[in-house]
C-alpha cells in the first residue's frame, strides 16, 4: 500500500485526488495539508467524502511529507519549486500537479509566471507528466510535472500528425474550451455563477500562460521547434475540456481512413486514449468523471485541413487523474489502478 | 456471478443501471431489450460506456429474460405489468423501477394512472422496495416495486418522528424539488433545455401521480392513515432530489438534540443513510451519482416546527441504485456491493 | 426630468438600476459612484450598457449626490445608514435598496445586523417600499426603506389571507428559493459557478435576517404579532425568486374561487402584481428583467391548508424596479414609467 | 402604425417577434398563426406577454395575411417557399426568417435541404437580409430572406478583410458556439436539458446547412469565390453566438491598428455593430436580449495570423431583431426602432 501524501488539499484538484485514491486498491492517503484549513475534518469541506474518509487537514510538514512515499501538489503555481528540493533531499518522490516544472527553459517560465524559478536545476530532470507519451520515463523519476489540462488535449490531438509530418508547422490552430473548474476554488469575482452562467467568452487570446507548454509538447513531437495559434474559450459549465483542432494537410489528397488508421494504432495501447469511429463528436459528458480522452477526426468540406476533435475532463485527465496514472507508472502498478470510474451520464 | 436482464434500457434509470453493475463484483449485465433501439450498440447511446460494455440491444423476449437471475424493468409505468406474470411463472425474479407494483390498493392506482391494472392480484405480494424500511422482506421476494424517487427521500426524512408518533399527523408538509432527469429520456418540449434552463416552478400542487405513493408509505409509519401536503418543483439541473420537510411537533418543547439521537438511532444500520450534524443544510451535489441519502434537522425559531432537509440523487437512491441495493438484498449479497461510488463534486 | 445619483453602482442591483434608468422617459442618471472603481467608465465593467451610457463612477460625494433630485443607496447594508441623515440634512430624497431603514424596531435590527443602528430616529419616519401597500405614504416620503426580495414575494403573496383573518396565523410557512444574483457581485467561494450549479440546497433554516422583515410585514397586514416559518433555498441559476407558501384555512370549506377572487380584487390596481388563472404554476422566466410579481392559488388535495405560488425576478420587482416604482410614485410618475420591458424568454 | 402578420408564432423566433413587436413604435401585430396553436391565447403558450399582448393564434389565411403590410415567416424552412409567391401576387411584402430563400443557387439549396426549391425564380429577387451589406436594398425589396444567426456573425466579422483583401482566401477558418435556442422549440431528445447541461461538443463538423449560406456571403465580400472552414458547437446555455474567426494576414507585418481602424470605419454607420477596444473579449451574455453584434480584434503572438471574436444573441440580431430592423429599412422608418433594449446582465 502506497503512502500518499497531498500538498494543498483545499482546491479541486485536491479534493479530486481524494475522491479517486479512497477507492485506489494500492494507495491510502496519510495525509493532506492544508495552512488555511488545518484541524478541519477534510469531509467537512467535502461533504461528497463523508463517511468515507476520516482525515483532518494538516500544516505542511516536510518530515512527514517525507515519510510518504509519493507528495503530490495540488497547489497554485510558485508553491511546489520552493518545497520540492527538501523533499527529493529527504528521499520522497514529487508529482506537481501545478505548472512549476513543466517548461524546461527557466527563463521562458520567468516570463509568463513572473517570477524568478526557484531550482531551475531541476527543470531538466522532471519528467513531463503526459503519460502516453513518456510512460517509460515515470518509473525512474524522482520529479514528475503533470500535463495541463488544455496541454493534454491540445498535444495527444495534434501528436500522430506532427510525428509524422503530415501537416504544415504553420498552420497549427487550437479554438479550445474549459469548465470553470480549469480555474480553480479561489473567490473571484470572474468565476461568481452569476458571471459565467448562460455567458460564453473568449480569453487570453493575444497571450496565455498554456502557449508556452503547448508550444514547447508540440515542438518535441515535430522535431523541430512549433508554434500553435491557442484561443481558450469558458464555458457556463462545471467540467470538461474541449479543444477543436485545426492543421493544413501537407497532402490534401491523404484519405481519412489513413489518419484514422494512424491515430488507432498511435494509441492502441494507451487505455485512456479512446480514438472514436469516423463522423463521431466526443461530448465532454462522456468524460465527466472518467480519466478517458476521448477523440475524433474530420475533413471539413472543401478544403484541405483535417480536424481533430478532443475531449477530456479538465479535473481527471487533465490534472488529478493524469497524476494517478503517472503514480501508477512510477510505482509499477497497473495503469489503470484506481481510475476505472465511469462518466456520471446524464 | 448473478445473471442480470434489463427490460427498458435506452432511458436514464437503464443507463444508470448498466453504469452501476458494470462495476458490481457479484453481477454482470447478459441481457438488456430495447424495441427502439434494437441491433444497436449500448455504447453508441452511451458513449461514457465505450470500452466497459460489448452489448447491442435486443427486442425483449420472456424465455432469454426468464433465463436470467433477475430481470430489472426500467420502463414507464404500464409496460411492467403486461410482462411480469409471465416471467414470474417461469421462475425470474423482477425489480420493478417503474410504478406498478407499487400502490397497494388497485383502484387507487388505476385513478392515477389511468389505467385497469392487469394483475392486481401481485400488488400483495409485492415488496416495497425501500430497503431501510423493508430490507428484511428482500431475501424471500420474488417482485420488489422499487420506492419512487420523490417518495424514498420523504418517507425515510418523515419516518422516525411518524413511528415515534412525536408529531402531529395531520400537519405533514413536503416541499420538494428535482432536477429533471426525473422526467426521463422522451422528447418533451416541457423538458427541452431552453424552457427549464434559467428557471424554477412548481408543478403539479393540486395533484401529482407520487402522492398516494407518498401517503401510503407515510400510513405505514404512523401506523394510521396519513396524508401529506406534497408540492414537487422542477429545478433546472440535472440530477438530485431536495425535500424540505414541514411537521408540528406534539411537543414543542422536545429539543433538537433528542430528536438528532432519534434518527441516528433508527438509521444506524442504514449503510446509505447519512443522518449529518445539527446545522447542517444538505446540498444535492454532495450525491450526485452516488447511493446516499442525506438528512438534516432544523427547529426553525418562534414555531412549534420541525424542519427535515433531504437530499439524494433521483437516478442513483431515488431509482437504479437503490434497486440494485434491493437486488444485493435479495440474493444474499453485501448491501454495499457496487455502489461505493463517490459523488463527482463539483 | 429627475436627476438621478445612484451610491454604489458595482453591483447587481446598481447595474439594474442603470439597465431600467436608462431608457426612464423622465429621469437621467446624473452621477454614480463607486469607491473602488472611481475614475473607470460604467460600460467597462458593465459592457452591456457600451453605446448607451456615457459615465464613469465617481467618488462618493454628499454635496454632489445632494444636488440630485434622488439618490438610491445600491450598498451593502450599514452604509446608508452612514450617509443618510447628512443628505437628508441637505434636502435629498432617498431611496434605500439595503436592509439598513427596513426594520422599525432599532434592537431587532441590531440583533440580526450585529451593529449598533447610526440613526435609529429615522427608522419610524422611513416609509417601508412595498407600493402596492403603503403607495400612498411615497408622494410624502423622504426615505424609503425598499422591500427586500423574498420579502415583497412572501408578504404580497400572504396578504390578503392575512387581512382578510381567512388562515391559521400561527400555520404560516414559506418555502421559498432564490436565484444566485441575490447574494450580490461580491466575490465569495460559495458563490462561485462550480460551487452553484448542479446543485441545490436550504440555507439559513435555523435562522435568517430576512425573517424579521418578513415578520413585520405579515404581522402589518394580520393586525397583530405573527411569526412564519421561513426556509430559503439556493437556486442554480442567475435570476428568480419563487415562494411556495402554506397556511391552513380558518374555513376548510372556502372554495377557491372565493380566495381566487379575493386576490384580484385585491391586486386590481396593482399593475405590476398578475394573479394568474387558477391551476397555474408561475415560472420564474415569465418576469425575468420585468418588474412583475405572479401569483397563484391552489387548493392540495385532502388538505385543509391554500397553497399561494409567487415567482417574481430578485433583480427587478425584488430591488432595483422596485425602487424606481417607488421613485416614480415620489414624484408623481406614471407608476410603470420605465418599467414595461417584457421578460426575455426564452 | 405598420399591420404586421406573423405566420408560425409558437416557435422561439416568433416569440421574440412579439417580445419586440409590442413596445415597437411604429408596428402593431395584426395576426399570427399558428396550425396546432389556433384558438389559443399567446399569453398562455408565453405567459411572459400576460398584460401586454391580447391576441389568440388563427389559422394561417392567405387574405387576411395579405392585408397586412408586411409578413414575417418564422417557420422551419420549406414552409415560407410553399406561400409566399401567392402572398407577393397578393400585394403583401414578405420577410422570411426561414432558409427558404437565403441562397441564390436552388441547386445548392437543394442539395443541402434535399427539396426541389418551389420557386427559383424568386431567390434572384429576394434581398439577402443583412442590413449592414444590403441596407441600400431593403427599401425597395417585396421579399426579404433575413440572414441566418452563425452567417451574420461571421460574415460581418470577416467581411472587411475580405473586402480589403488583408487575409489569404484559402485560410478561412470560423470556430462558432451557438445556444441551444437556435436548435428551436422542437421536441427532440438531443436538445433535452439533459442532454445539453454540463456539456460541449462540436457537430456536424463535417457538414452542415449553413456552410453554403457562409460560403455565399463571403464570397461575395471576397469579390471571388471563397470557402470557410466552419465547425460549429453547442453549448450549455439557451441564447447567444460566439464566433472565432481565424485568417492567415496576406502581410503579417500589418499592424492591430490598422485592422482596428478599418473595422470601425467599415461599420461607422451600423448601429448594431460594435466594435470593441483592442484587447477586448466580446461576452454573450453582453447581448442576450439585444440587437447588438460586438467585435473584437486580435494578433495571436508568434503567428500571421488574425483572430476577429464575435457575439450576438442568436435570437435577436441572429434572428427576430435582425427581422424587425429589415422591416424598419424597408418601410422607411429608424433603423433602430423599437430594438434598444439593454442586454439583462447578469
Amino acid at each position: 500500500m502506497l503512502k500518499v501524501g497531498i500538498v494543498g488539499g483545499t482546491g479541486y484538484t485536491g479534493a479530486e485526488l481524494l475522491r479517486i485514491l479512497v477507492d485506489h486498491p494500492d494507495a491510502e492517503v496519510a495525509m493532506i495539508t492544508s495552512r488555511g484549513e488545518a484541524g478541519v475534518a477534510v469531509d467537512e469541506l467535502f461533504p461528497s467524502l463523508r463517511g468515507r474518509l476520516d482525515l483532518k487537514f494538516t500544516e505542511p510538514d516536510t518530515e512527514q511529507l517525507a515519510a510518504c512515499d509519493v507528495v503530490f501538489f495540488a497547489t497554485p503555481h510558485n508553491v511546489a519549486m520552493n518545497s520540492v528540493p527538501e523533499l527529493l533531499k529527504a528521499g520522497a518522490r514529487v508529482i506537481d500537479l501545478s505548472a512549476d516544472f513543466r517548461i524546461r527553459d527557466a527563463k521562458l517560465w520567468s516570463e509568463w509566471y513572473r517570477e524568478e524559478h526557484v531550482c531551475p536545476n531541476l527543470l531538466e530532470e522532471a519528467v513531463y507528466g503526459l503519460p502516453e507519451i513518456f510512460g517509460d520515463k515515470l518509473p525512474q523519476a524522482r520529479l514528475v510535472a503533470c500535463a495541463g489540462c488544455y496541454p493534454t488535449a491540445i498535444q495527444l490531438g495534434f501528436w500522430p500528425l506532427l510525428e509524422q509530418k503530415l501537416v504544415d508547422f504553420n498552420s497549427l490552430i487550437a479554438s479550445a474550451a474549459s469548465g470553470v473548474s480549469g480555474a480553480g476554488r479561489q473567490a473571484k469575482v470572474n468565476n461568481l455563477f452569476t458571471e459565467v452562467s448562460e455567458n460564453f467568452k473568449a480569453y487570453g487570446v493575444s497571450g496565455h500562460r498554456h502557449m508556452p507548454e503547448i508550444d514547447q509538447g508540440l515542438s518535441w513531437a515535430a522535431g523541430e521547434s512549433v508554434s500553435a495559434v491557442f484561443t481558450p474559450h469558458l464555458l457556463p459549465m462545471i467540467r470538461g475540456i474541449h479543444a477543436t483542432l485545426y492543421a493544413k494537410l501537407r497532402d490534401p489528397a491523404v484519405a481519412i481512413d489513413e489518419l484514422q488508421y494512424l491515430f488507432e494504432e498511435r494509441f492502441q495501447n494507451a487505455p485512456f486514449v479512446d480514438v472514436m469511429p469516423l463522423g463521431s463528436h466526443p461530448e465532454t459528458r462522456s468524460v465527466k468523471g472518467s480519466n478517458k480522452l476521448r477523440l475524433a477526426l474530420h475533413r471539413p468540406p472543401q478544403s484541405d485541413m483535417v480536424v481533430v476533435l478532443a475531449a477530456e475532463d479538465n479535473l481527471v485527465k487533465g490534472a488529478s487523474g493524469q497524476a494517478i496514472q503517472c503514480m501508477n507508472l512510477m510505482f509499477g502498478l497497473e495503469e489503470t489502478a484506481g481510475l476505472g470510474a465511469i462518466a456520471v451520464l446524464p
